[in-house]
């Protein structure tokens, strides 16, 4: 499945146990060439505490604790296949439990909306020894250029830059650069956005540990957040990424919504041992 | 199922239908992220002058003639799943029937020796203005580089430089160039070839139209073709490549024949309609 062109393997461990070496074939699925091909694996499991569970692991094979167009797509299997049939979810991550919505036609869902939760504004908590809770167009010298940039946490840190037009250039030129300024001790996930209207941005996105994906959930909400601090957008934006749309909320409650696809590309079997 | 990492989706058609439409069909299933992520779509079809006969799209939906890599996974999958019960099989391509040869072990074919043909030699049917038939070790100016180079055809032209050591800047920054350069008005592919020794040679490509790749079967064949020419290395030879290891025989009665591995990933059903 994929949401906005971030593609995971997903396994039903409603029904099947999982992988005994999860890690192991976590890293042969994502194999693009001789694997499934995946941004990595995620196991769709009871939970105690919510309708479903999510455990999600990266191409390397290291687990993380969420990711936002995963989620819908967990969302959307377990409505899709029976296992809830509710269109209001609680997903259990490894960022706590999520609240989602789903919108169904013909008993398939599909779109879905998460509750992403509040940002994270303090420097010390994003983290970035940059000045400001948060940082709000401060400068920063990096790639031999002077660069202002605004910093938010989605419970993982994101660097926003304002650019007036998207460029290789500004991805795999800045990019790397910023993911690894000594201004973020943890690293950064580098953002760069055009702002088309007040409502409406175009994304791309270096990730940590990644290069460029297709899209990123919690990025696109971090530069939500940034374009409504920075004075640049309102507090309702439509998000242009590679792989997709996602539309964008920062509620007045201080949450993040955000709302976009998930599509089931095809199912198969996996041979085991 | 891959061969040297070379990956494309398999339909069986002596079961199934071709898709309506393949062109489509084959783009949709190629995308690595939305899609089921592969090099292109193989058809595997009942033949009248074969064992069975392999339609070969690539990612953008175009067709080709033939692909080594490709046709050792169309001979394993019609022996593993009973369509064919000898070792010795004939499979219809764009380029003729080639012969074929399994390795079984456990009723299962894990290797598969190809007979590929008889090299094109002659310039003016590689296609390449360069001298000589076939241009051996003759200069070609490209990249701000004097290269000396080979080629040879097995079917599509192949231009092969021997270089000390393998590198990005090689396969990146000169092959494209030689792939564009005005002695080959079909453009050509580019092999770089670093020889261990006379029989073993590692080996990088930029495919005419896909940029690298991790393997290329006819490619490996021009380049054990120009080693032998080149006074470079043996008849026989093995060829390392970044998806695999391939085999490679010229023999006596001119015919160049690859052996590799053929693997069988995962099945699945893709929906129609």
């Amino acid at each position: 499945m994929h949401g906005a062109g971030n593609d995971y393997v997903y396994v039903n461990c409603f029904d099947e146990q999982p992988p005994a070496d999860i890690t192991a074939t976590a890293i042969a699925m994502s194999d693009r060439h001789k694997g499934i091909g995946a941004d990595g694996l995620i196991l769709i499991c009871p939970s105690e505490q919510a309708d479903a569970r999510m455990r999600m692991f990266n191409a390397d094979g290291s687990e993380s604790e969420m990711c936002g167009n995963g989620i819908r797509c967990v969302a959307k299997y377990v409505y899709d296949h029976g296992i809830c049939s509710q269109e209001n979810l609680k997903i259990e991550t490894g960022n706590g439990v999520l609240d989602l919505q789903l919108e169904v036609s013909g008993s398939i869902a599909h779109r879905v909306r998460v509750n992403m939760g509040r940002p994270i504004l303090k420097s010390s908590d994003i983290p970035t020894s940059l000045a400001g809770d948060p940082p709000v167009n401060v400068p920063l010298h990096v790639a031999g250029r002077d660069l202002m940039v605004t910093c938010v946490s989605m419970g993982n840190p994101h660097c926003i830059t304002f650019i007036d037009e998207l460029s290789d250039e500004w991805v795999y030129g800045v990019g790397p650069e910023i993911e690894n300024h000594p201004a973020f001790p943890n690293r950064v996930n580098a953002e760069f956005i055009q702002v088309v209207s007040p409502t409406e941005i175009n994304m791309r996105v270096w990730e940590r540990g990644s290069g460029e994906t297709q899209a990123c959930g919690t990025g696109a909400c971090a530069s939500l957040v940034a374009g409504v601090l920075a004075g640049l957008t309102e507090r309702r934006v439509l998000c242009h990424l590679l792989g997709g749309d996602l539309e964008l909320e920062w509620s007045e409650t201080d949450e993040v919504f955000m709302t976009g696809e998930a599509v089931e590309v095809f199912h198969g079997k996996w041979p085991v041992g």
